[in-house]
């Protein structure tokens, strides 16, 4: 094995606070940098994964595997309503969600609530594949707190999907039951909540705090997951609730273009019990040995 | 968010060639190094994974997650067996293959062909969660090349589970059409063949040549796979093959002490048709924009 990369790369470290690991990526070209008045925006790319969008120095997508994370993250609660209509993504300013969401020929309007415009404009100009679905005519986009718009809109959503950054600083009102109880009281009698929830690796804590606060409010919760290289832990959870029984596998025909999501996916993710027993018991603290 | 911990803190970095991000570990105590006739051993503590086994700068298994690689290693192919009573371990000189193969009370003899003894002393001492089975009398401990093994004992075997480093150096003799067919060979009319075949986020191209040349020797082949934190790539896959249809649920009651496996994941583990061929046809190369 060769140790010569290590002493002449230069690399981007992420400056993750819940990682155990830190990743560093070699090579990084930056393209753009600023910080809005919500947080530190960059865009870089790098051989392997194309451009990496970066919040507050954590990447948040990478053109190579974002396609992977929007596509459950929208397609499985799609796939397990009968006929979806109206959705609502909050957050998700870069788009991949809101590209998903409108590949659903029975959705009527999707609105996307991002707290932050600069997130939208930098991604609409860097990475267009994933910013594809601004402008819409099915799409509408409001700046503004995604937990304001809940509690004060008064309209209803067959889904409505939280793509958001961890919950620290802007999306820490995002986990609480004050906002569970706001979507909720928004959704259609069938409607799907979902939340993407961190990771089973490395936040367990934290994933089962989410399911435990949705439990307080839904009477149907669940929880899947997909391996994600990018995100660290990458063993990423998402957290599904309803007021009616969740589908395990579709209840419609599914999208024929999807890369990732298909009816087998769909069956696949949900995180088997015993698995979940044991990974949230473990939790996120130091490794103690039995 | 901080970025404090960045700068005053030491880590180990991996020096892994195959991995487009680095993993650095942070604050390692080094409790073993030394070089072996085959390698660089490292044993070394973080808090969070606890002590972590590192061959050639490669993290190899941690005492906090490696459950998740063993088990799924080992009882995927051996709940697929009607009766496994003879079983091969390749590689897997820490002892947790044959932890988890011991458990199964069909199993009379486990062999484990393991070329470096030094790493089976190291983890003995160190390891002793993961190296609790070597003093079983069901256990038989050869140090030689598995390959040559395999070529001239003459045995017969109801699984072969290849637990080898990446498919470099020593382990490059794992990967060729004349080892798999060695393997063919050995094993029972409804015995199966395993193998770790890398990531599918990260080596594609390595689980396509993989999956490839085994279906160019045995008449089953299928691919499955587990998320785990500490390979790079994380979206760990094994190749499974053999003479008879492999099943892809547990076909006899299921040990009832796991902490991962069961029938549930049994079932979802293996990698769905659509995401395999995405994966794959994107291959390992640098990304290119549609």
């Amino acid at each position: 094995m060769t140790t010569r990369r290590a002493s002449t790369t230069r690399w981007y470290a992420e400056k993750d606070p819940f990682s155990p690991i830190n990743y560093r990526y070699p090579k990084p070209k930056l393209l753009y940098s600023e910080k809005s008045r919500f947080q530190h925006i960059q865009v870089m790319e790098t051989e392997f994964f194309g451009r990496m969008l970066v919040l507050d120095d954590v990447v948040q997508l990478t053109e190579r595997d974002e396609f992977l994370y929007h596509e459950m993250l929208a397609h499985v609660p799609l796939h397990a309503h009968p006929r979806p209509t109206k959705v609502l993504v909050i957050g998700g300013g870069d788009g991949g969600t809101l590209r998903e969401v409108l590949r659903h020929p029975t959705v009527k309007q999707a609105t996307l609530v991002e707290l932050d415009p600069q997130v939208v404009q930098v991604c609409k100009k860097y990475l267009p594949t994933v910013a594809v679905a601004f402008d819409s005519p099915r799409a509408r986009v409001l700046h503004q707190d995604g937990a304001v718009f809940l509690r004060e809109s008064g309209e209803r959503f067959d889904a409505i999907l939280v793509d958001s950054t961890d919950p620290v600083g802007p999306a820490k009102s995002l986990t609480t039951k004050a906002f569970f109880s706001a979507a909720r009281d928004s959704l259609t009698p069938k409607g799907l909540f979902v939340m993407q929830s961190e990771s089973l690796h490395f936040h367990a804590d934290l994933v089962r705090e989410m399911q435990e606060t949705l439990r307080g409010v839904f009477p149907y919760v669940d929880l899947y997951a997909v391996p994600l290289a990018t995100y660290a832990g990458n063993w990423w959870t998402f957290s599904i609730a309803s007021k009616a029984p969740i589908a395990r596998a579709p209840v419609r025909a599914v999208l024929p273009d999807t890369r990732l999501y298909s009816e087998e996916m769909h069956r696949a993710c949900f995180v088997p019990a015993r698995a979940r027993e044991t990974l949230l018991a473990m939790g996120a603290g130091p490794y103690r040995r039995p």
